[in-house]
């Protein structure tokens, strides 16, 4: 399953905001329309964010490849794409990486555009690393929980947390998998519960607010998420409700991991209140897949993240092994 | 606000499944058709089901006021409406108290129609009382978290959590109100966030996994939830979701309470171990208002209720006044 790809003169990206229920691509030449296709999560997932990102500077480099001063032109189109979604450093990563390319070579399209595609591939190669590391820590007949979609949909492919979930599937541990629903784009539902159903890995469905119930009955064996910041004290960012996941896993005694590659680290901040949470539209809270369900005149808070701090996580699983405490160090190194 | 009329031939009932989207109101005068109602929910809440299944005795105690062996039909009767839902124990209460009556009375329906009232009646001066115990306990300025729906529309009017802080307004202490959106059925949303904002009390709608990032922030200063039976220990069954409110505010530091009326108390059963709690169709985990969100061939879990340990729970609020650890002693007195 994959949810990006790319056809040299075009970006295409599969619809998130319509699965399950339809399989549709979209096609991008403009890069702020890629832009906007991040804002309203056609495509999401940090790694797919960053990924996307890099494509859309491949776009940015063909339209002003003939201007004077290119460099400024890639400047002002790598801000257009910053400004689209504020959490994920995937993101700023991605851009960063490409900038450096366009400065490097110049609009060199078919140097950029292999630095896009190399991004895109070395994604994958990191997410099948972590599934390899992961699983490792997955014991026999596990019932695991995991929450919105660290999957195929939000990487390259393959996964973080679903990449985990998939290696040690493929070594006969997983018993079954829990999925949060993961209100309010229902990331959960709609993401990760169609790729684990695809992949005839077992998944059941529940609402958010049910975690702490099934932990308490004796149901998850470990918790794993995926990852859209990490600072350099392992505290991170990652979709809303992981917060109250890694307090009740706490509560419970069960162990709480994030996957992450690399290029979701950020050392240049010390903790996890630098890290920006986007608040998203109140509409997405007072309706329920199109169909309205708060009263007129309700006030809203949406905020798109929450931050998990370290001292919560067991251990955060990247492509060169397994993080335990204390995170610092072992994130510096 | 009232959900639940008596028009001496007939039971009208506010069609919660609808609100907010509908104020409709539907006509009962069959027994059977009112033990239907309590299990699709169009009433719901625990007062509140007792008290329409009072009245439900008494169209039943029409029906059947002619017949050889009344006492058995009344028997029958009550068996149908005690099959309706399991968790809520104010069901099995107010249908004891109507088949004591019935006894003690035989078909004479004034008497029962009377007892049939009291219970609403009642219910109601208990909701008033509880509000009043309660609003001590809410400090001026009070950011106040809720869970589900514990308001008018769940009693006889007047609310048990919603009447404390409907009494708590009233004495000018509450600045905000967070509602939990409580899927799946969205109560919090449809329900509470309605009657709020209809008393003009301000409210902030939230979806249900916000809740951790929410203490972690500060904004909630305390937590207060309605309760659907409670056994002699303290523990408590409450809408799924309540558990985990538990061990976040234990977490936080934030006190945590209950409140209801003594017809929702169960000295009959030790500890929560004992409450059978109901598992609801998948299809209300895999939708919502008949859009399906979740992939075909998804398994489910869908409990509609979880139990909460006594021990963390701050106090409980009652009619007679507000119970501290140890709450064994507090319920038996």
């Amino acid at each position: 399953m994959e949810a990006i790809r790319w056809e040299h003169d075009a970006l295409l990206l599969l619809d998130q905001t319509r699965l399950p229920a339809a399989e549709s691509w979209l096609r991008y030449t403009d890069y702020r329309e890629v832009a906007q296709a991040i804002r309203t999560m056609v495509v999401r997932g940090a790694p797919a964010i960053g990924i996307a990102a890099g494509y859309a500077m491949v776009l940015a480099a063909r339209e002003c490849a003939g201007e004077a001063d290119f460099p400024a032109s890639m400047s002002r189109a790598k801000e257009i794409l910053a400004a689209s979604r504020p959490t994920a450093v995937n993101l700023f990563w991605a851009l960063d990486r490409m900038e450096r390319c366009g400065t490097a070579f110049g609009p060199d399209l078919s140097r950029l555009e292999e630095e896009a595609q190399a991004i895109h591939r070395e994604d994958i190669r990191m997410n099948r690393a972590m599934g390899q590391a992961g699983a490792e820590l997955v014991p026999q007949g596990a019932r695991i929980l995991t929450h919105c979609n660290a999957g195929a949909l939000a990487t390259g492919g393959y996964g973080t947390a679903l990449g985990v979930i998939r290696a040690a599937h493929a070594q006969g541990k997983v018993s079954m998998v829990y999925a949060d629903e993961t209100r309010p784009l229902l990331q959960g539902a709609r993401l990760t519960a169609y790729e684990l159903v695809r992949d005839q890995i077992p998944v059941t469905l529940i609402c958010d607010n049910m975690a702490g119930a099934l932990m308490a009955q004796g149901k998850v064996d470990l918790v794993i998420v995926g990852c859209d910041r990490m600072a350099a004290n392992g505290d991170f960012a990652n979709k809303i409700g992981t917060y109250s996941l890694a307090v009740l896993a706490r509560h419970h005694g069960i162990p709480f991991y994030t996957a992450l590659p690399s290029s979701t680290i950020d050392l240049s901040i010390p903790d996890g209140s630098h890290i920006p949470v986007e608040q998203r539209d109140g509409d997405e809270v007072t309706g329920f897949a199109g169909v309205r369900t708060g009263p007129a005149g309700v006030q809203t808070w949406n905020p798109s993240f929450d931050v998990t701090p370290h001292n919560l996580l067991t251990a955060a699983i990247t492509e060169r092994g397994v993080l335990r405490p204390p995170f610092d160090r072992g994130l510096a190194k």
